[in-house]
Formats: C-alpha cells, sequence, structure tokens
C-alpha cells in the first residue's frame, strides 16, 4: 500500500492502534461483526460501496467497515435507509447468529439505527401510519443560558405510536438482515475467516472472496504494492460502521 | 434574461449553485417535486401566484418554487391556509405518485405544512371541534437565563385531541392534492419534462406549459432578452417551496 | 375633528396608517369584524361604552373598537366577564355569519378570551364546578437565571378538568354570542356599512346607526368641527379589540 | 382616635387612600365582603381577635379585616385552620349570599384558603386519608442559576389523590361557612350596614353590633377620642383579610 | 448541672430560650408531644438512647428528644429503621391519644420520616416488593448554571408503587406506634407530667419514671449538682426529635 | 506482605483506616458481605479472578472485595455482565441468607446493579422483548448554562415496560444468586469464618478455603513474606465491590 493510501485511511478511518492487545475470542467476534456490516452492504443493491473493512483496531473502534457514499446523492429514499438500517443491524445480527450471544461492542449501531428509524418517523413522513407531518421542534439557537433541546410537541399518545412505528421499522429490519445472512452465511463465514488472515480488505477483495475466489495475497506483503484500483480516490467522506471497545461502567475504579 | 431580473432571482431565491453535481436520477425526481408544488399552486384558485419555477440548486435547495405572496394581503382565510397545506404537500405527493417512494428532500415542506396545521388549531381557532380557543401562551421576552419557551398550559387529553385535529387536516390535505395531481398527472409529466429540458420556467411559461403550448425557447437561450412580463417587479418577499438536499445524519464523518 | 381629539386617539389606539394598501375585500371583512365587537358591546348591559370603532389601520390594527372602561370600578363580577367574553368573540363570529369563513385576523381576541375564562376558572373561582379553589401558584420574582412561570400544582386530572371548564364557558359565551348577533343581524350590516362609508364611528355615531337614524355627515368632512360629545374626555385607559393584521408564518421569507 | 392609634393602623394595615373613586355598588359589595370575613372570626370559637374591619381603601385592597393572632402560640391545630379556611372565604360567600353573583375581588382570598388547604394535607399531615406522610420537597437555597422549586417527589396517581382531599377540605369549609351566614343572616346585615355608615369599627364595636346595641358615634368624629381599649396593643402582627381591587388582565391597555 | 454539662447541652441542642412565652396549653401538649418520642426511643430495643428530653425552647423547637447514636455503628439494619420510623412520629400520635387533634408541630417529624421510608425502598432496596433496585439517580455535581437535581428514572406506574410502598411502610410504622404508645399510656402520662414539672430529663431520670420511682429533685436545684452518669460523654453528635414553633403561612403580615 | 505490595494495595483498594472502631456484629456482617461477593465471583464462570477480599475498613468502605479485570476484553457479553449482576447482588443476599436482615450497607452495589440491568435494556439491546433499539439520548456536551441530562426521547409506555425488563433481569440475578448461595452456604460460612479470623484474603488463599484446605497463617505475620503469586502484576485497574458505611441521613444532627 503506497504513502498516499495510508494517508487517506488514516483520515478516513483514524490512526491504527496495533499495540492494543485482542484476544483471540475477542479477534474472531470483531472478524465477523465487520464481515456482517460489510455482506449487508454488498447484499443490498443501492447501498453506498464498501471502501475497507478491517479488524486492526482504530481509534476507540476495534473493527471498522468504511463506506463510500455517493457524492452526487442529496436526498435519500425510504428504500436507500432501509438498507441502512440492515446495515447498522448487520454486525451484531452476525454476532447472534455465529455465537448466539450478544455484545455491548453494538452500542452505537444501535444509537444510529435508532436514530435514523426515528427520524423516519417523526421528520421525514416515512412511517404511512403517522402521516406527512413532522413530530417534535427542533432545536432553535438562542442566547446564552436558554435552554436547546428538542421540544416535544405532541401528546403522550401520539409519542406511543411514535415509538411503535419506530420499534416496527427496526424490528422489520432486523428480521431481513437475519434472513439475509443466515442464506448467505458461507459468504459470512468466507469473508470473516479472510479478516482473520489479512485484517484489512479493500471493496475488490471483497468481492474476490464473495465469488469464491482467492485473493492476491501479494497485495499485503508489499505497502509499495498500489492495490488501489478505485477510481473515486478524491472522495471526501466516508461511513464508517465500527464495532466499538465499550466496557460496561461498572469496570470503571472505585 | 437581463441583469436586474438576475439580481432579483439571486434575492429571491439565493445564489445558483450550477457547479452542485447531480444525478440525472436526482434531477428528475427534484423536477416532479417542484412540478407538484407548483402546479397545485397553479390549480387551486386564491393561491399566491408562481413567479419562477426551477431545478437549478441554489443555496442549500435541490430545486425551489417561488410564489409571490399578494402585498395587500393581511389576514388569510381557512381556505387559503387550506390551500397552503396542499402546495406544501405537492412536492411529496408528485414524487410518491411518480416513483412511488418518499424521499428525505420533503422534511422542510413537512414541516412547515404541520406548523401551519398546529396553528390553525392552536392558535386561529380554525377546527370547529376545538373552538374557539388558543391552546399554548406564546413565548415571553423576558430577560437573560430565564426560559422562553411555548408554555403548555392544558391538559394531556387536549393535547391527544389537538393532536387529531392536526392530523385530520394534514390527512385532508394530503388527500385532496393526491386528488388533484392524480386527476391532472399528465399537466405534472408536461411540467417536469419542460423543468428537466428548461432548467428555470416563469409564471407565463408555465401557464403556456398547462395549455399545451409550446415555450418560446429563444428567452432562455439569450440572457438579455428580457422575458419578464410580470407586472410586480417591485415584490419585496416570495415563498419558496424547496426541495431539500438533505442527507441523512449518518452520512457524517467519524 | 379637532386637534386635542386626534392627540386623543393617537394615544388610545396607536398611529393611524393610512398609506397601508388594503383590499375591498379585507375592509369588508374588517368592517364585519369590528361592527361584531361594537354591536355586541351595546347588546349586552353592563360591558363599557364603545368609545370609538374604526376600519383605519392603527399600529399593527387593521381594525379597532375601543371601549372606556369605567375608572370607578375596581373588581367584576362574573356576568360581567361573560360579557366580555362575547364582546372578544363577537368579531369572529360576525365574520363567520357572514362568510362563512375563518380568518387568521381573530388570534388575539381568542387569546384574551382564552385567557380570561382560564382566570375565572383557576383564580377567581368562578366556576362552580371547580369550587372555590385557585389552580396554579404564580410566578414569583426571584433572581436571575432561576426560573420564572406558572407552576402547576395540581394532578392531570384536574388539569382536563379545568380545560373542559374553560371550553364550557367559552362555547356558552359563543353560543350567546352568535344567538345576539343573528337576532340583530341588521343592525350588523347598518353598522358595517356605515363603517365602510365612513371608516371611523364614536359612540353617540353608533347609536344614531342602532335606532336606525341618519348620521350627521358634516361630522366627517370638517376635521375641526368637534363631533365629541361624550363627557369622560379624561379617561386615561381604553380597551381595544383589535382586528389583527396577521399572515401565518410560512409567508417569511427563505 | 389618637395619633398613636392611626400611626399603628398605618403599619398594620397600610396607607389609606381616601382618594380613591369607589362607585356604591362597590362599596356596597365590599362592606358585605368584611362583614362576612370578621363575622366568621366572630362566630368560630378560637380564632384569633378582630382588631379593625373597615372599607376604607388601603394600599392595593378595596377593603381589610385585621385580626390579632396570639402572641403565645407557636403551632396551630387542625380545628384552628379549619376556622381560617372558614374565614377566608367567608368574604365571597357573603357577597354570593346577598347578590347572587362572584366578583374577581376574592382572588387572593381563595389563593390563600387554597395554599393552607394544601399545606394541611401535604405538610401537616392533616388528612386522615393521605396518612402522616409530606408530599413534595420543598426549596433548597443552591447558588445562582440552579432551579428553585417545590419537587414532586410523588406519582401522578397521588398528586390527584392530594387534590380531592384539598378541595374536601375547601368544600367543607364553605358549606360550613355558608351554613353560619345564612343562620346569622341579620347579623352580616347590621355589620355591613354599620360598616356602610362608619367604614372603619374596632373590635368592641363589632361586638356591640352583633350584641343589638347601637355603637358610640362620638368615637368617630373626634379622632384623639381615643376609643382603643384593646389590652394588646403591643402587637406586632396582624392578620388581614383583604377585598382586593382586581381588575381582569384584559382591562390593560394595548 | 455543672458548666461543662450546660455547654455540652447548647451544643447538642441549641441554645435555650427561655424568655420565649409559652401558653400552658402549649406546655401541655410539647410535654406530651416528647414524651412519645422519648418512650417509643426506650420501648423498641436497639434504638439509640436517649440523652436528655427537654420542654425548654431551644432554637427554633418548643422541645427536644436527644438520642446518642452508637458511635461504633456503621450501616443500619431494616429493622433499627423502622424503630426510627415510630419514634419520629410517636410525638404526633402521642398528641392525638391525648388531645385529639393534629397540630402543625410535627411537620418536621413528617418530613423526616417520609424521606426515610423513602430511601428504603428506593435507596437500599428494603422493600420486597419493589426488589433489590434503586430508584431515582442521585444528583451529580456539575458546573454553575446546571440543573442539579434528584433524575427520576422510571416510569409513573412505578412512582405509584414506590409511593404506595412509602405509605405502606409509614402506615405500619404508625400502627406499631400507635399500639405501644396505647399500652404504655400510663407511662405516657408519667413521663409528661414529669417533664412539665422539671421542665427537662436525663436518660437516668427517665428511666426512673419509667420504673415508677421518684426522680432525685435535687439534681434540678443545684446546677453544680453533676448529674451526670453516662458513660459517653465524648459523643460528638446527637439527634434530636423536636417539636417545631411552626406557625401556618397565613400568620405573616400582608 | 512486601513493600510494592502494600503499595498496589494502597493505589487499588484505598488506605486501610484500621483505626475505625467496627462492633464485633458489623465485622461479622461484612465477613458474610464481602464473602458473599467473593463466592459469587469464584462461583460463575468467566468473571474476573478475584485479587483481594479484606474486611479492613479503606476509604469509606468496611469492606472490599477486588477483582482484576483482564487487560485484553474491550467487549463483554450478556452472559459476562449477567455475572456481574450476581456479583453485585452477591453481597445482600449473603447478609439476608445467614442473618434475614437487609441493611443499608448494600445501596451502592443495589446502584451499580441497577445502573448495568438498564444499560443492558437501553443501550446494549440485550432484552428481547425490547429488541436492538437504544433508549434516550445520552447527554451532549453544550456550552455553559445549558441543560445537560438524559433525554427521554420514548413515550411513558415505553418506559414502564423498559421498568419491567429492569426488574426481570434483576430479579433473575436475584433469585439465581440466592440459590448459588444457599448451594453453597458451608463455602460461605468458611469464607466469612477466614475473612474474621484473617481480615485479609488474596485469591490463592480464597481458593484454597474453598478446596477447604487450611491456608498458610505465616503469610498474614510476615509482612515482607510476599504472598503474591498472581502474575498479573502489572494490573493497572481493579473492580471493587465494597460494603459501605452508610448511615441513614437522619442521623445528622440539627
Amino acid at each position: 500500500m503506497d504513502d498516499f493510501e495510508q494517508a487517506k485511511d488514516k483520515i478516513l478511518m483514524g490512526v491504527e492502534r496495533k499495540s492494543l492487545l485482542i484476544s483471540e475470542e475477542e479477534k474472531k467476534t470483531t472478524a465477523y461483526h465487520e464481515a456482517g456490516h460489510a455482506l449487508i452492504a454488498k447484499l443490498i443493491p443501492g447501498l453506498d460501496p464498501v471502501h475497507k473493512v478491517t479488524i486492526i483496531p482504530r481509534g476507540r473502534a476495534l473493527g471498522i467497515t468504511a463506506s463510500l457514499p455517493d457524492d452526487d446523492k442529496h436526498t435519500h429514499s425510504k428504500t436507500y435507509l432501509e438498507g441502512e438500517l440492515s446495515m447498522f443491524l448487520g454486525g451484531r445480527i452476525a454476532e447472534k447468529l455465529i455465537f448466539d450471544e450478544f455484545t455491548t461492542g453494538a452500542s452505537n449501531d444501535l444509537e444510529r439505527a435508532t436514530a435514523l428509524a426515528r427520524k423516519m418517523v417523526c421528520e421525514w413522513g416515512m412511517s404511512e401510519k403517522m402521516g406527512p407531518i413532522t413530530y417534535g421542534q427542533k432545536e432553535q439557537e438562542i442566547f446564552l443560558g436558554r435552554e436547546i433541546s428538542q421540544h416535544r410537541d405532541y401528546s403522550e399518545q401520539i409519542a406511543h405510536e411514535i415509538d411503535l412505528e419506530v420499534n416496527r421499522i427496526i424490528n422489520e429490519a432486523e428480521r431481513k438482515t437475519k434472513d439475509l445472512l443466515t442464506t448467505n452465511i458461507d459468504k459470512l463465514h468466507a469473508l470473516s475467516n479472510a479478516l482473520l488472515e489479512h485484517e484489512l480488505l479493500d471493496g475488490e477483495q471483497i468481492d474476490m472472496i464473495l465469488r469464491g475466489e482467492k485473493i492476491d495475497t501479494a497485495a499485503f506483503t508489499s505497502p509499495s504494492n498500489g492495490n488501489e484500483k478505485n477510481g473515486k480516490d478524491t472522495t471526501e467522506s466516508t461511513k464508517k460502521e465500527e464495532k466499538d471497545s465499550q466496557e460496561p461502567e461498572n469496570d470503571a475504579k472505585d
């Protein structure tokens, strides 16, 4: 990988923390988690292309799946957003499918999925049941000392109907994601194994693995080898699906 | 279009952003969205005349429908406000009719429609069911550090009845708008196609299209051609129905 | 009208804005609105005498009905307050009777009627059902940075019973006002027509119109003519029922 | 009345406002209102002795009933507090009995009665139903910028039970007060008439009127006459039941 | 009583206010109130030993029962806390038993009992029904201008269940206390009478009275007599059950 | 114990407070409380290894159970967190089993268990019933004077469902913990007795006791003896399960 590519990854995904001690068990969990995100991104049409997926810790994340949003996309359809929800949930569902266990590492994924589903209902009118209405007045910048917050301007009963819609949307996304991963469990294993072996995969390599091909291992041995074939080098933004390194609060001393 | 006209449009509708990359698909969605706003404004009697409609991005908007409010109108009837609601919803409903899909681009329209419907119920006594009563005390300017907010001075049950009335009003406006656009779907196609071809239409050109006439393309080729026939040049205010360029939160880096 | 009278009106009712452009339709609506206020003030015994009624815009109002509160009245009976409610609602109900339409111009009337009805229930113990109890602790001046607000010290269920009482009181006032204006619709027409013709009427002229007499038009042609016969010239306060010039929020640019 | 007595009254009851114009009708209402307070104070054993009652406006009050609390009383029994409630309500009920009308003048009485009843339930455990429990944490002085308020630490259902107890306590006091005033309506008339004639009565004169005796009018003609026979001249505190001069908010100009 | 003993009492119980005028009736109520506290402290095993009980006003209290908490006790059992509740309620119940009347003087006792019962449920998991769960997050010191308060992090329904548990715990303590005082009413009379006679009793004297013995009156005549036999002189803390001198708010002037 | 070991314990567990007077009864309660924590940590597989357990007061704690979290663990499974809950509750349940009494000393344990269970439901999606959704928006740092708090963005009904899930999770942990301690009550007695005898035990000594072996008492007599065999000396963090020295609020003077 050449210097430019490394610099770009540093900006896009944070600094590598190779010194961080990760147990073999946790590495495996992380690999399936990231493979879950990346596989969903590949399987659902219309989602942004996956740029890289890695299980080398960067910043506060144990693993990262980075995708490249289209620069010439300014609004998003309901279908696209439902795909996004699936990708957010893909990591956690992969863990559950393989290890039958939940971990604390998915909490950021859940937070983003919940926030997105809530916006679909409350800001973008994408719930048929709740109609083309916005719920809640957004914060308004006022001067120092005044409250800034989302003002709830609707009744308790509507609040509950919103909750039910948010739940329905996420549960549907979960069901669909689970079906997709179950059907493609071979690919999930393949991708996880490749991640455990190589630690970092780019979009083309992922495609090769999903097609059942052997990936060119030479690309990993020579950093100056230039394995970048993606034409969108000038992109300024990526989306990252991270596997958090989140320890429960009670670990804190005292 | 002469310099004066260009300057006026800059003030009324914001600076053009011709450099912004828009995909063909998004251009088409935007064209139907703006055509939906403009067509409703033409079809419902009593609404303010449409000044211009465009799919050239300006400011943060992908498209704009600008109408000219009557200067000598100081109060508004319930009928007029119901028409406004229809125009707010027109863009989104046009998208739904043509593409069977919702996008995030309508969120500002929904926000304004909701706020207007809520005012009809809570400030202007326009819901027969809720009666000639105002709900909520408006913010009062007090000095630094004190709360400024809409004070809810009514019970939870009344809050829910208000919600139901707001929903009813918007749902009725949606139904009416959908009927209007379905009945006039040929005009919607015609207007969208003209927008895709010419990118900017003025009120007179819209009228020509709706009458099935060919519009004078010369007006678009020569900027100094002066295609402005509207006598109300001195207007100081327009209303804009914009198609937002709104990306979901999860696109943000990190 | 002499200089002194003009100065007094300026203080009582705000500066005239004769330059403001008002459409004929809006002038007519305003005339019926103000005539509704003034007629109710005349028909219900015990209300404060009407000093002037006008459809010449002053300050932010399109029209004004100014009455003179008794200087030697320091408390108010329930009966008087119910009359006040009727007068607040008179403008809006006149509009509805004549044009079968509500406008945004009555929002200030509704706000005052609601606040008055709420005080009757919550501060003055005038609802038999809610009893001789005050509801809510009034704001207490404390120093900078501390909350100032009406503290709700009662339960949700009581909050709803208060709402129902407020609704009942206003609905009764509306019913009574509608009956009064319907029975006296000839007088409403007469008063509105006189307003449209003369733009400003004083208390005596209103009386003449209601008695079916011709009013002395000479008074309007010569400003120095001194048509003031009301002995209570030294009054310091008037109540104004205004027809607001209120445009819906969505008219604002951008 | 000698100078010392006048100075004391000024301190106890505020400065006289003899210049304030009061209509005969309002004077009569005030006389019955104050007579209602004073009569209840005399009829219920254990209440503090009435010092003076007057219908001469002082400060913001149209009339005042001043009683002298016992200096050597440091706690109060439930029976005493129930008597207080009756005295608070006495003014309003006298008005209702005589004129069949409520006025805004009793709002301060209602506020104090409500606050007292609420304390009986929430602070002093005097409601058998709510038990020996305090409800709500009282405000705690913390530094600038932090909220100071009564913290509600109980559930909505308990809040409603408290409301019902407060209502019950006040309704019982109202019923008892109404019975007392109805049974002693001759005394109410006598006291009101004496107030209308003399404008100010002291405790002894009230006793004479209630015994059906003629009061010594000489006391009123000569200010230096010293009609003060009450031995507790050194008292530092009185309680005043005032008839407020309270105008509804909507009287305010503009 | 020697100088050292007097100094200690001043620190433990506040400065005596012998000049404060107390009526005989109030003295008697106070005596029974304090005797109620002291008797319960003696009757329930495991409570802290009573150091002194007095009806001489100190600070803002009309009477004080001071007990000495064990220095080498760092946690408290549920049984101990239930005894505390009984002691808090003992004063008020004694008053009720003897005079069949509640006074405002017990409000501080009720406040402390309520706060203790609430902590048993919400912080110490001592309600079997509510389980080993804490309810509410305690205040966290944050910097100036930010809210400090008990954050309610549970639902309304749980709030009500907590209320019911707090009520149950206090009602059980009240029932038990009432039974104890009723069974030992002779001792309550004896203790109250001794208090009325001597005004101040120490732990040993209370024991003598409860055993039916005559107490050594010499101790009261000679201050330098040294009646202190309690070995725990070096204690730094006492608990005081006070009979408040609390006047209802409505006594305040104006 | 050598100097290094002592320094490490000082950092990990706070300064010893050997001078603090503890009654024999309280020492026994503390021994069973800490033995409860330590035994659960040993019995449930996968929990962090116990480093030391002691009944010598340190800081504000009467006793401490310190365990060593794995350094190379960055996320936690649901199974691990359920074990943590059991360990939190182990102290209190041991007390209840042996003395049939609750004390205030477990309040910190309960607080941590409640917070952990709430996070499992609201942040980590570990309740099947509540789904892969986060509840509540976490505090966002905004500038001075603005509210910082957990924003509740869901309805009351969801709030109650969350409560029920939190209760269910804790009640299940309590039941499981009680079963474990009941089944192993001999070991609980053995561990408590050893603690009462030696005051401080390290992990290896605990293991010996649980295996029914005699522990090497020489280790306690010679501080320079170096009884540290745990290889993880370089750990930087421990978790402590403390038995608080918590006195009820009502002990405070005044």
